[in-house]
């Protein structure tokens, strides 16, 4: 009888467990989710390229996905070295954005639009910057827009 | 000479194009680019799964990629038949979250918030679905959230 108990016992610890507890039902048979076992928070994002100054309007011209937890992953072109440009950069996007100082560019209004949209270590993530022209965006600091 | 005449003017042609030709600089050295080639608008989302009905403010537990062109791929547990849906159902995407008709639930507050962010055929989406619990979202009506 002991060992039932004790079943039972467990059994109640599991259900105080709030929404990942609740989320824990047995997935489609034949389906492997890729998160349902993970504990890092989930990291997955679309990082787009739009024509023109408007994000939300704008036609998106290039997109690919950046998955960093468990590990680098998606069809951006340096999974790794984008996702650790990210985690060194908690303090702003921006940063990875904007063109470095060193670069001398034209000044002509071409604008062209990077987006980042999914999900940054659990929390939801909508970003967008705008840059003048071609040049901007192809001196961009960082690679995780340098697709 | 004709030959150059032709370069030239088939080089003026080009730049009439706007915004795609103007995207089409050669990638970073050893990068392949994913969608810089592709006729194809690009499709490429993050879904996220989190618990609580604010979709903005609350934590992402789960999120998955799901890229529908050129070819269905990502960390979705089923990318071939979630982007056949999606196409199926243009219309909406309620229609792909709801409940099924034939299905029975409880009708206990412990909301659940599917999210879809990214961009779907050129197009940026940012959806979200509310369920009231964990059994509405089980019974979806497809596999887009089935994750």
């Amino acid at each position: 009888m002991r060992s039932i108990t004790r079943g039972l016992a467990l059994g109640s610890a599991a259900m105080t467990l709030t929404a990942l507890t609740a989320l824990a039902w047995p997935g489609a048979a034949g389906a492997a989710p890729a998160g349902t076992a993970s504990l890092y928070p989930p990291s997955a994002l679309v990082l787009g390229l739009t024509a023109g100054e408007d994000a939300d309007a704008g036609t998106v011209v290039r997109a690919v996905t950046l998955v960093c937890a468990p590990a680098p992953a998606g069809t951006h072109p340096a999974p790794a070295a984008a996702c650790a440009e990210l985690r060194a950069n908690r303090a702003g996007w921006d940063a990875l954005a904007a063109p470095a100082a060193d670069t001398a560019c034209t000044r002509e209004w071409n604008p062209m639009t990077v987006t980042a949209d999914g999900v940054w270590e659990g929390a939801r993530v909508d970003y967008a910057y705008t840059f003048a022209n071609p040049c901007g965006l192809r001196n961009s600091t960082g690679v995780l827009f340098d697709f």
